[in-house]
């Protein structure tokens, strides 16, 4: 086996990976970082492609942490092994398990979204916050469905926030990323049913019918859903507000309409 | 009218206000800081003790955020006019709208709470971020609940992160903060039926009766719920997870579990 130790920090290699903190330097280097065992599970799992990862021996727990570093090894990953302070200059943030892979950024087109018979899908519009969007990717992994659309997001969907919080459901939801009219013409080519939150709608949500083929549209707290989404044949409705806020956090609001969604269809 | 300038960061009384940005200030001050113009009127519309207040008239909005300066002087309550620099020591994080109010530190003891018929109350246990406290309490706000118990938290709750993401709700939806023992105690008392949620329950959550006077009782995602909640008139239910990840995020559960009650009642 060959020698797969680096010792400085000044490696080019490693240099190269610490600058995927940036999402400039994800988008010209076409890689992304993956920091966490159970996200790099999660990521293989979902058919990402790792090119190669550091490990610290140090921090790397037994069991999960380290038959994973056996299985990318035994998938001829290269597995470059650091210590404590290069591992640093790696990982990201502070929750360190010992474990960065880097993967292949992939591309999120529409046209790959293989949708079931009545679909249930998220469409996420102008979410800016990477914890946001995790958040509603771990709901909709949780309730199942289909696949989620993310319009106009302020981030790439690869950001580390966001597969943190998303706990690697980002690699294991289905997902698009595409514009606003983009979506509203594939989601109209697929035939379903298109209900956006709004909270001036009349209707409650839990009046909508969830059982067809359905996307569920959420907009960003603060700039709410632009004019492609009040056409005639996307349907309005609300969650009721009994105290003082007038709306929730969108990764709440995307919990109760997704799982109505589900509860309709029978859990 | 008294000059109210204060032209010093090193002013005792700024440095004071500065102070509470930590746990312990707060418990030794018995005070604690209010950021943001929304969440002040929030607190002074829930009845909060404001003891004072620093405005900077260069960073105040005109409109509401001027009227609550006015309001706030209409009822004596010092308004210390600083400029920017010195507004910088007292605020909290990034977002400066020009007035923070400092108040009196709340019990919120258990005997305080006004239950109505059939209450509809919810059980935070153990949960330590002060973000998933601060966005649980914005969606029971929505979901109008009867009263929200704070128990084990990791920190006090007038937090400065509890109050931004709660929107200032933690002023708004009755509150108390107790022991396990002492929350089960009371819950019993007023004969409500206790639901926890459970990874591990074998009844789904839409299969619970929410109607009568009911408690919904969380716990965190991490350590789940202690003994005192595995009591046998504790009857668990579970969100089915039909992805990979095996949990939601807690406050994405307790918008689904809140809101099912909200819809049970007919919105």
């Amino acid at each position: 086996m060959p020698d797969r130790r680096i010792t400085s920090r000044h490696s080019e290699r490693v240099k190269q990976a610490a600058r995927l903190h940036n999402a400039r330097d994800r988008a010209e280097q076409h890689r992304f970082a993956i920091d966490g065992i159970r996200e790099i599970g999660r990521a293989i799992d979902g058919g990402a492609e790792i090119l190669e990862a550091f490990a610290c021996d140090e921090l790397l727990a037994a069991g999960e942490a380290r038959s994973l570093v056996a299985r990318l090894e035994a998938s001829d990953v290269p597995v470059w092994r650091v210590d404590r302070d290069v591992f640093g200059k790696v990982a990201y943030g502070a929750r360190h398990e010992g474990l960065v892979a880097i993967a292949r950024l992939p591309e999120f087109p529409l046209a790959a979204l293989k949708l079931p018979a009545a679909p249930l899908v998220a469409v996420l519009v102008g979410i800016e916050k990477p914890g946001n969007v995790g958040a509603v990717l771990r709901s909709a992994d949780g309730a199942g469905m289909s696949a989620v659309v993310v319009v106009d997001a302020g981030t790439d969907l690869l950001n580390p926030n966001t597969i943190r919080s998303s706990l690697g459901t980002v690699f294991t939801v289905p997902i698009a990323v595409a514009t606003g009219a983009e979506t509203l013409t594939w989601l109209r080519e697929q035939g379903v049913t298109i209900y956006a939150a709004r909270p001036d709608a009349q209707r409650n949500y839990d009046m909508a019918d969830f059982v067809g083929p359905v996307a569920i549209v959420l907009g960003s707290e603060a700039e709410g859903l632009g004019a492609d989404w009040h056409a005639p044949d996307v349907r309005a409705i609300k969650l009721p507000m009994h105290g003082a806020a007038d709306s929730l956090n969108v990764s709440a609001a995307a919990a109760v309409l997704m799982y109505e969604a589900r509860r309709q269809r029978q859990l």
